[in-house]
């Protein structure tokens, strides 16, 4: 120790804001522990190298009260600390700080020496309206669902769900590789049933299976969807890893939207004094690992996001990144045919409206209400 | 739809158990609830088929009351919906519910027909202690930081950390493959002075390389660490995703020891009326997906965990799974050797006793602190 290392470090930082909890003291001590334990993870007193101070350790640029008790810091790391990598830049902004209580990552800017390494969303936001030919309203989506259906039964249904017009036709995140609808029959059905009614309507909706999958198995599930025609592909980033997204958004020959799905990301975001902002995780970390659509439950449904914590997660899906497309917001979670005029009012156009249990609820023909969940739409 | 699946369900079950806040009419909703969200996903009223609703639906076992406004339930599951995957396991586990407030995985019971699936760690408490040739004592651990010494001092630490007999000697969880200390010349050079220590000492000291990495880049990183001859290998499941730990556990070509480490993890755990329990997620999950030892920050270090959190994480580490071996738990976070004393207490023997940056306090000579770490556990 003491001696430099042999490689300069560029200079070049990035930047990560954080709200602390405490005085403007406590917020202080908390800002500078951040610096760090997220990088020489080392008692300062014992750090003798002036390098490794000066320019490995993260910096405390500005700390400003956000409300009672509450303050905003803005840190700066080295952009070599990240290693190019995901996973690295994952633990630089909230690795083992996730087990320190009263501190929430609100958002983080990367500068173009690092975003060039994410390609981001192959399609984004208008490649996927250009994908299924959808401009001027939002994206209707919905679920195969519930488990427990055949792969006949479910086949059925995605036939239907795309004769009534619904774009985008997920498989319910809990369909994996189950005895009672196994993964490649399903496939292979559900998308011949979605492209078979897409020859009676004249339009381009998609099945998207979800892939969510032991890390063995992921790349042959990818490899099985996109030979059986698979429009597109769900997955849980929470469960499989932000990068094992990243890397098939990365890949060229799967080259198919990704939509993901938050299972296992909740309690990042549940508490609002502690994890990652909505905006942050749902939105950007998402969007940098490649969805082209991040699924999340709507305020006032089955789950806890707030209406402010929803803006905050479209606010993610699109706030300037430069290189790095923006993504569909995808409501969802317990939504209905009646709130759409309100989720119509809420997100705008530029969203994926997924209703799921829901369309089963308006009598007994399904077609007819996809097509009526169209119609609200389209007014 | 009322049809039932051409194959049917073997109706056997694996258990969770979680804590409900509410009264104890709330928590029995939540329970229903959880049964619910985690299978089928979709309204009970809407489920028309009998056999989905008595077969694939979660059954609430019992609820009883644990505290003011807190409930325990159990909840049996189909052992099928788990679909024979860690992935989907932790998604039956936890979800959707991750996304809703005051519910916490504390605790679950796999048959032998699901624990059958995974080889969990591959060597466990006693395997370790074969490898390693240490008996009738606590196991040493430390950490290679701080983050920006280069691969020469980083190796030249290694080189006396193993020559004082340190047992276990990792890489700081940060260091990835930055500039400045690339991961393959690391690994290289760290693997050989722990090496030419145990030449001179006769010991059998292990050098840890940390292969959290992208997901397309583990595998590379770690047949580069099997190569260069490392000893064992650290990585961040909260991180990679708990299955690609258990991907490399099960993988015979690798056959080295594992220890977990438990950055971008503590969201789950941190807020007690929510999340996973520490014996949960720290012991049985990454003990289940083949870490055969599991970092956690100590009560009373920079961390947040509570004495009653670290004995319910040490029940996780051995808490009877059968044919799963128990696996060491690894308290760090800030530990000193003038707390080696009150660990033995705590901890017992079987445990791997991990001081970071502490051993640099005492005195100039590591060698000599490293040796009187190793006399305070051995007598």
């Amino acid at each position: 120790m003491g001696d430099a290392p042999t490689l300069e470090l560029s200079g070049e930082r990035f930047r990560a804001v954080y709200h602390l909890s405490g005085t403007r003291e406590e917020a202080y001590a908390r800002a500078r522990d951040i610096c760090l334990e997220q990088t020489v993870e080392y008692p300062e007193d014992l750090i003798t190298s002036e390098y490794i101070k000066e320019r490995v350790v993260g910096r405390v640029r500005d700390l400003e009260r956000v409300a009672r008790g509450r303050y905003r810091a803005l840190i700066e790391f080295p952009v070599e600390v990240a290693a190019g990598e995901l996973t690295q830049l994952v633990n630089v902004l909230f690795g083992n700080i996730s087990l320190k209580p009263g501190i929430r990552l609100v958002g983080f800017a990367l500068p173009a020496s690092m975003l060039r390494i994410y390609p981001g969303p192959r399609f984004g936001r208008d490649g996927l309206r250009e994908l299924l030919s959808v401009c001027g309203r939002p994206l209707l989506a919905t679920a195969l669902k519930p488990m427990g259906l055949s792969v006949a039964e479910l086949s059925r249904l995605a036939h239907q769900l795309a004769l009534g017009g619904i774009d985008l036709i997920k498989d319910d995140h809990g369909l994996a590789d189950q005895p009672f609808c196994p993964f490649q029959e399903r496939v292979l059905r559900c998308g011949e049933a979605v492209r078979e009614a897409n020859r009676a309507t004249g339009l381009r909706s998609i099945y998207l299976p979800n892939v969510t999958a032991p890390a063995n198995e992921m790349k042959r599930r990818v490899e099985i969807a996109r030979e059986a025609g698979a429009g597109g592909l769900l997955m849980a980033p929470g469960i499989i890893g932000l990068d094992a997204m990243r890397r098939i958004a990365a890949d060229d020959s799967v080259g198919l939207p990704l939509l993901s799905h938050p299972a296992f990301q909740g309690s990042f975001t549940i508490h609002e004094d502690h994890g990652l902002s909505h905006g942050t995780l749902y939105g950007m970390l998402n969007r940098l690992a490649g969805a082209d659509g991040a699924i999340f439950p709507n305020h006032g449904g089955r789950f806890s996001f707030s209406p402010g914590q929803c803006r905050d997660l479209v606010n993610g899906t699109e706030i300037d990144m430069p290189g790095i497309r923006p993504i569909f917001p995808v409501p969802a979670g317990g939504m209905s045919l009646e709130r759409v005029p309100e989720l119509l009012e809420f997100y705008g156009r530029d969203a994926i409206l997924l209703i799921g249990g829901d369309l089963h609820r308006h009598g007994s023909d399904l077609v007819e209400s996809c097509r009526e969940f169209r119609k609200l739409v389209e007014l």
